[in-house]
């Protein structure tokens, strides 16, 4: 594997872990507070590696304080009684807009692995995002997931290789793709680098089993041999071509952040884009996905399909990314920690939880579905020492 | 009860409290000193309770900064010999403009409960809001009560209850109706979970003592059971008309934070409005009162009257409120703690020396009665880290 | 005394104070050393008191803060082989800026209290405005003051009492009066309180014994008694106007924020201005006075003299206020640490190292001289996290 | 020497520094962690003298604070395959824009002093930019320095000595010079006083040696003496015109902090700018560096060769110098740490880092070259609390 995703693993061995609760523990009162009880089921090191993004965590901390720059408008006696948080996305009628994100090598956190958190994503009616680095085969996630399963791929050296995993995700129901473009290299975290992080020797890429390695290239002038080779089979705009002119499954494009980008994808064919800036594990120094999500919508008008992802931890922080923008989300860290709590059980309470404070955030500004969440709902931040971010557009 | 005010009640059983004081503690020395004092008198878990805000306390914080982003601008050698603090408000002679909030369930901070804050309201002329929630009946609340005494009311799921609660109130005297429309539906305040904080069992609602209880609606579709059930009995417009045209008594509505909003309920003919967020127990992430302030007044312009609540601690607090257009303000959490503090003393004088910061910024901004504190007193801080608001209308 | 000075007095018994230095402590590198070397010289309320403005503090520090507002643009390759800090002040010539404002009964922090000062003020060649609430009656400290002094007036309510007062100031060779107007009522410092700080029983206002009390004015329907007290005595325009007419020494008047008061001030026909919120100590919530500065001077331009204090402790702030608009600045508690220190030797030796830093300064933006030191040798501060302040006039 | 330079010198005695190590700590994960890594290097003293700057450090922390206030803006998809990080600059091909900044006299913070940093430079490829205050001298660092150097260069207050180093240079092989115009005076750095900083003095300034001490001037009536002394022989035009005039190298001066001056010098036929505050140990309450470098490229536009240093700690603090306006950058502090650590080993190390952390920004950004780095790169950071900077050109 030479593309590598930072989530890719942990050190899997007993003491790295320990042994995930099989209910939910008496503190979780709120979607974030999986994060803290997470602290007690993974190792430091681990944790550290979940926690932590590319270097310096600039991003990642962006990520979470970009929501601070908006409030949401309160309104009232408008009449909500029947309120729903349902939409339509990819010709599907969704229960709530509350995505599980691709996250590699599950192992790491809990035994059940990908099969918890495709369990929880079924319990909880969410849409589960696989990772081509799952740690267990495709196959054998589809057989326990919910009706709505997508693939994230991340495009192989050899093409021949992309093509078979394209053909087996469609064959197992999966019923998109969503290739991930914005981290063909990746510094390491540094909060996991001091924590002593190591990627564990028997990590296993389930899917990639029995694929031929492919040939390093010979060293270029420039970059040092390790980034060369990096961004040698890094995504190209051909490849992406190729794989929505060969089909057969749609294809979402993930990592998205600058507006010309945008429109140069959708120009190209893409089902749908996600908004994304790998959770700050891709370009330390990038700007919040927040900040960017009107610059992109606006580039992208509806009802161009665009997702979301980057620091979500609370009802309102859902709420903030559809009035910006959002047609829905994907929860990534939150995922990682409540499977490690308490695995299908904690997948699928941080959801419902989420889901939630989602809708008593839509009953307290007026809005009885999605579509009312618009740019309006939400009104510049009046707390001191909140920098303005650009307007979104109404 | 389907509508629940997160004052509502804490646990009274002795444990709970220490015994209130009957002087005045040497250490207060302004009246947000009673913040402190009352961490010796509360329970740590009632004092949670009375503290935060829904869910993560993110409103209660920007309620509290938001004065930081102005100052008050001195004047020099004008003639203020004569001042005063008074004011004409809805067809009554006030001492100043500092009304008392209402207040659920006062009984889990003092045992005289609303008797006390009464007792303390009539001592430093304040207008007492007796809330729907009171431990006491509201007639034995008029009994020790001051000439001026309003009733805010929950509409409740019978409409007949409401009636009657309004004649009532009618009856004993209290002169208006601030009805309450922010707050359908609450999110827990973590703060007070984390402290273990738990509704007593025992806590009354003694207003509404004998009454039946209200019939649960079949589970919607789409909000869960709980949420459909607080919104079906949430206030509408519709119910609002009724209880105007019925009267006996003027209605004011309180928990305002949109400029069209207001507008709409001046249309509707309300009395006045009351800008709040419901102490930052409503929605977590709404923007604090002071900053949407200037818009609805610039809405529903003088001499409409229109009140204001949220994170008053200071006189540079009301002087601020009140040049950013309310014609007067209400006190919660600082009436909570003065009463739990030292009963009915502690209220009188909390507003005393609330009243008295407020001459003093009064003097030295030359202005001898309250119809001077207009928008140009104020200055846009100074001060670093403070972004700015929207700029008042003069 | 009905008007008091915050800086009034402090208890004055052995215990209060230790013995102060009789030569420079040698941890001092700068100027604003001297408050934290104070700290081992008076009593922690002594100390509180000094440090402490009125109520919380919010405008003390506002003071401080508004200096980082503003950044100095270095120039190059200028010539300033030779440069000095000299000015024309009030037809005088001065060697440099910096001017020790008036302080009240400076016995608190040091035995030979005003004394020393006005020794360490001609020792340092700065001009030293005497308190009229001095410990030290003013015709004794004018026989060891420098060749200019200035003597600071609080209106008495008596006006025979204010008349004798000037006299005597002329009769004693100091050549201006300067009217402090802006606290004819001060909020208590609560840091002082809380430190326990109570003003000392035999404190002494040398300048005033022998004149009679005042009487007290009957209690208004308005303020209460001691507002109403304070304010009947606050200077009046009428006051003021008599006081220029009636001579025989040029009034200036301190403690304007306000261009609309300044202008009308000068109309008056006054001698000078000072920006001043009296060190934080008048209204607590007003703004910097570096805030107002350029306002102040844009409503009266240059060669009107306006001088400026409030927060300075380095060169680099009597920099900035030169260039926002001040042709001197007053310093007030740094003075007060420095006596406390070292006594004359302090207030010399600190009033010694703000003139060389400010030196470092205009050598390092290339000004030879005060004239050359402009708005155009500041730029807005490129640290985040400041607030951008009104842009001075070129 | 009349001009100092704050890197001077640092006590050398062995308790000074612990041994300095002979290979890479294994805790360093990015360039950066070079600065911790030294505090276990060098005696706290002398760490305080490389750390802080002029005064109170406020320039200091600007420097490092300013590139917060920028983000990148992360590209997709681009072909980054073939990539590098080369330019031309002063006629000559580099591998990279990194150039270690003139810092005086090394030996305090490595035995082998600036030998182990001229063979770290050409070790890794980076310019050597060897101070006139080498401990030393410049024909014994050219022999072990890569092809290519250059030379600080101090006016010194006899024409002949300058006039003689430049000789020197030039046969030495150094291909330009860089005269420092910033620092005239400095004043001394706090931090480094209070943590007991001497300078030492058997410092050695190696290249001065045997060099003629210059005569003090007398005292002026303005400036102290030691200012007068110290500005009397500060650089001129008229010196820098004759520097550039005689030859024979081209003539950079560093230092420039606005574009007046930078367009005068360009105009005077500088060979090349160094936008500098000299680290902050010039002017404190300079701003920022890069919060000037738009500025002045604006002034001096493209092609004009603008070099840039001031807080530079990562590969991104690089890519934002290079997208406001610099050509290539220096560095100083991390140079020092990486000697301290490591000698020519780390500063080696060192540089390799940052380089490979630019490399990432740019394969992350779409850049497969440095001409590609434009302000379009960047967005104003999404993070709160971060005040907007001057907008660069595109």
């Amino acid at each position: 594997m030479v593309r590598d995703d930072s989530l890719t693993s942990a050190t899997p061995s007993a003491a790295a872990r320990r042994a995930p609760s099989t209910s939910i523990p008496p503190g979780i009162v709120c979607a974030e507070d999986y994060a803290g009880a997470a602290t007690g089921c993974l190792d430091p090191a681990t944790y550290a590696h979940v926690a932590g993004g590319a270097a310096h965590d600039v991003t990642v901390e962006a990520n979470r304080r970009a929501y601070e720059a908006w409030d949401l408008w309160p309104r009232v006696l408008r009449d909500v009684t029947v309120g729903h948080t349902r939409l339509r996305l990819a010709d599907r009628d969704l229960a709530h807009p509350i995505l599980l994100a691709p996250l590699a090598q599950q192992r790491a956190w809990h035994p059940d692995a990908e099969l918890a958190t495709a369990r929880g994503a079924a319990a909880s009616d969410s849409v589960l995002v696989l990772s081509t680095l799952s740690s267990v085969p495709l196959e054998a996630v589809a057989r326990v997931a919910g009706p709505v399963r997508w693939f994230q791929l991340y495009l192989q050296a050899q093409r021949e290789v992309t093509r078979d995993l394209v053909a087996r995700a469609a064959a197992a129901g999966y019923a998109a793709l969503v290739v991930t473009v914005d981290a063909p290299v990746q510094a390491a975290s540094h909060r996991a680098l001091r924590a002593g992080y190591r990627a564990p020797i028997d990590a296993v890429a389930a899917n990639l089993d029995g694929y031929p390695s492919p040939a390093r290239g010979a060293a270029d002038a420039g970059w040092r041999a390790s980034l060369a080779d990096a961004m040698r089979v890094a995504p190209t705009w051909e490849e992406l071509r190729a794989l929505i002119r060969d089909g057969p499954l749609p294809v979402w494009v993930k990592g998205v952040a600058h507006p010309d980008d945008a429109r140069r994808l959708v120009d190209l064919g893409v089902a749908g884009l996600v908004v994304s800036n790998h959770g700050g594990r891709g370009l330390d120094g990038a700007p919040a996905s927040l900040a960017v999500l009107p610059r992109v919508r606006s580039a992208v008008p509806r009802p161009f399909p665009l997702l979301f992802d980057g620091g979500i931890r609370r009802g309102s922080d859902v709420f903030k990314a559809l009035a910006l923008g959002a047609d829905a989300v994907l929860v990534g860290r939150l995922q990682a920690y409540a499977l490690a709590v308490a695995g299908a059980l904690g997948v699928a309470h941080m959801v419902r939880l989420l889901r939630e404070e989602l809708a008593i955030c839509m009953a307290l500004t007026g809005c009885s579905d999605l579509s009312a969440i618009t740019a309006d709902t939400l009104i510049p931040s009046s707390a001191p020492a909140i920098a303005s971010l650009p307007v979104p557009l109404a």
